[in-house]
């Protein structure tokens, strides 16, 4: 007597008030598509070993065939695809409140940074911490993603800008399952005495083994960082070993990061506060997403990217929270929305495809993340709001309600 | 044999990490005061039928006398007052998402009122709702303020603007155990031709219920709503009855409101995103405080209020939320903690003192609540964080890990 093969695991959500998802497109979300959304009320999706198999509205859902179907009541409860945050350094120990309350009271970024806090304090920090630390914090960090409905996360190196500290991160990243990015050229330890000695020890000695551990590398192209010629250097020897691209710039001062981006191929430019006109029309004529992180500019009380001119000429937009100890404690995809709409003017629609088709694609994930639809995988946000919008509308409220996770529901805590 | 007479409760809350709270103080915090606060590290606060009944140092903590004590460990966790929220309008059912979907594209606050939105359609679908809905609604919407750490809140009427409908919402903010205010002078409804002709009928139908109903009343002072005419003579009145006056004023444009609220004695004026230098300075001259509502200006994309130059020069500064399904759909006051951090230039201090003890003041329980001493309601909040000051620090986090109400703690849900 033989048995049966074991059936596969197939999970139906039914009865959802509402379902939204960014429509099928052969390519990104740009332009007049930028906010093409698919809005089902009264909706199921079956999903089945960690994949959709179908989305569809109640109405129409006939019987299932095939064994045995676990089911989720959705009712009262909206749909959406799990969010994808492409833009966190969640892999730091510390925390930078003490920074905070004296900005709070006036001092800006730059001061601070002058003064000895900044990034070289985290970086004091996770140096000290240890591997087990690290994977600890960003396990952590990543748990509060997920109670916030973030599904995909990518997180950067940076805080360490040694060695042992900068693969350490990678490996933590990987293994609280984050996307891990290498951000070699983070900041210039106090170790090295300009830039340009720091990217020959972190090229010659960190590169080979984070190409092997990292999806991509990134760069701070800022005065007080990394200027573009740094940059470019930085940027080809990692190219050279199969990363992909992205860049921090643009956030206090234009210092040519996006003509770099647009020549390097790059993935993302991140920031983007301080992009004047050309910038915004090179980005928009390019493929290169701009990555717009609202919440790093309300943290710091600095002027929020111009959101709208690039949608309206035509670019790429992603949202992430840039969560980081120094200029975005926020680990909330949602209340980034809530930015989006206020401050960004962003429509609804529109954000919730930056929030998810968009960024995948930064993270080279879009044939699998940020939509619900058949082949895609199985992870979901059930917002217990009757309306998916509320992801944007309740300021700073409690919106999910329930994340899965490849088709498994996650103890969100 | 006689039985010994039942000990009142007696909790303990041992070995926090931390303590802070308004110092002590006979009168509001204001100018140099604004910010006093007392820091413990390793704390702990004695309760006793509903009451504090000490709070010190672990070090100095010597056997308890007198019968059971229970005890709750505070290690790793921060304690502050529970947070008093002095302004939102919870009384109302339906939402506004979709005038948020037109305002996130551009639509502005009064076109939108203009255009059959705004506060009429909320009035529409709260008087066809019943008493019932409404103790339904301010009773989700507490409980989702107490997740935030709200132990004590006001709310308004203002969605009934009939004499049932006003009533029922009173009846119903006591029912949930909120500090109730009629703001029977909230808009003009559909079936009066002038605020004239609906004040005539409010002050003589609905006041004399309202006047023993609430514990104060309130005005819309403000083009398309009542003038200081009007709002002179409706505050008159109310004050006849012996309520408490508040103002909705300089919202978006200057016109009386400061001037007749010291004129009246005004507990508060509220808003004042538009107020001018001879309105920060009467008002910092005046013991009238002024309560900012940094995540309604957030909301709107309003200019936020001037909150540093009221504290220099003097003025009692309260913070809430506005909560109210049309400018401010938020009840967390932590998040506007983190607004006033990085928005308004207040100082952690000044922003605990600005959710605690002057919000009290602005209710009338200043001798109750918003303080932990002796004699004060057992009303804390214990933040599951390293540091008080992560209240502001962690935008949109989940910050708040348990709360007490008069030494009960309270199911969150």
């Amino acid at each position: 007597m033989t048995e049966a093969p074991a059936q596969p695991r197939r999970l139906l959500v039914r009865d959802l008030a509402q379902l939204a998802t960014p429509a099928p497109a052969s390519g990104p979300m740009r332009g007049a598509h930028a906010g093409d959304v698919t809005i089902l009320e009264g909706a199921y999706v079956l999903c089945e070993a960690g994949r959709v198999v179908e989305v569809g509205s109640m109405r129409k859902l006939g019987p299932l065939e095939g064994g045995d179907v676990e089911e989720l009541d959705g009712s009262g409860r909206c749909a959406i695809p799990g969010l994808v945050d492409c833009h966190t350094h969640a892999c730091f120990v510390g925390d930078r409140v003490e920074e905070f309350a004296l900005r709070a009271r006036g001092a800006t970024y730059e001061e601070l940074h002058a003064a000895g806090g900044g990034i070289l304090s985290t970086v004091e920090a996770t140096r000290a911490a240890g591997e087990e630390a690290l994977v600890d914090a960003v396990t952590r960090h990543r748990d509060a993603m997920r109670r916030h409905g973030t599904t995909t996360f990518e997180a950067k190196s940076g805080y360490g800008l040694d060695r042992e500290t900068e693969l350490a991160s990678l490996r933590a990243i990987r293994a609280a399952r984050g996307v891990p990015t290498w951000l070699g050229a983070h900041a210039i330890p106090p170790e090295f005495d300009d830039g340009d000695a720091y990217l020959d020890f972190a090229l010659a000695e960190v590169l080979p083994d984070a190409a092997r551990l990292a999806a991509a590398a990134d760069v701070f192209l800022e005065r007080n960082a990394f200027d573009a010629t740094q940059a470019r250097r930085y940027l080809s020897a990692c190219r050279e070993t199969g990363l992909a691209l992205r860049l921090h710039g643009d956030q206090f001062t234009e210092a040519g990061t996006i003509p770099l981006a647009i020549e390097l191929g790059a993935r993302s430019v991140d920031h983007l506060e301080a992009t004047g006109d050309a910038g915004v029309d090179a980005l928009a004529a390019s493929d290169v997403t701009a990555v717009l992180l609202p919440a790093s500019a309300l943290f710091l009380g600095r002027p929020m990217p111009r959101a709208r001119d690039l949608l309206d000429r035509g670019a790429i937009v992603a949202l992430a929270t840039d969560f980081n100890p120094g200029s975005a404690y926020c680990e909330s995809l949602p209340l980034v929305a809530s930015l989006a709409a206020t401050q960004l003017r962003m429509g609804l629609e529109e954000i919730l495809c930056a929030l998810t088709v968009n960024p995948a694609r930064v993270l080279g994930c879009a044939d699998r993340k940020g939509r619900l639809a058949p082949g895609y995988d199985a992870d979901l946000v059930l917002l217990g709001e009757p309306d998916w919008r509320y992801l944007a509308y309740h300021l700073a409220g409690d919106v999910v309600d329930a994340v899965l996770l490849g088709g498994e529901p996650l103890a969100l805590g």
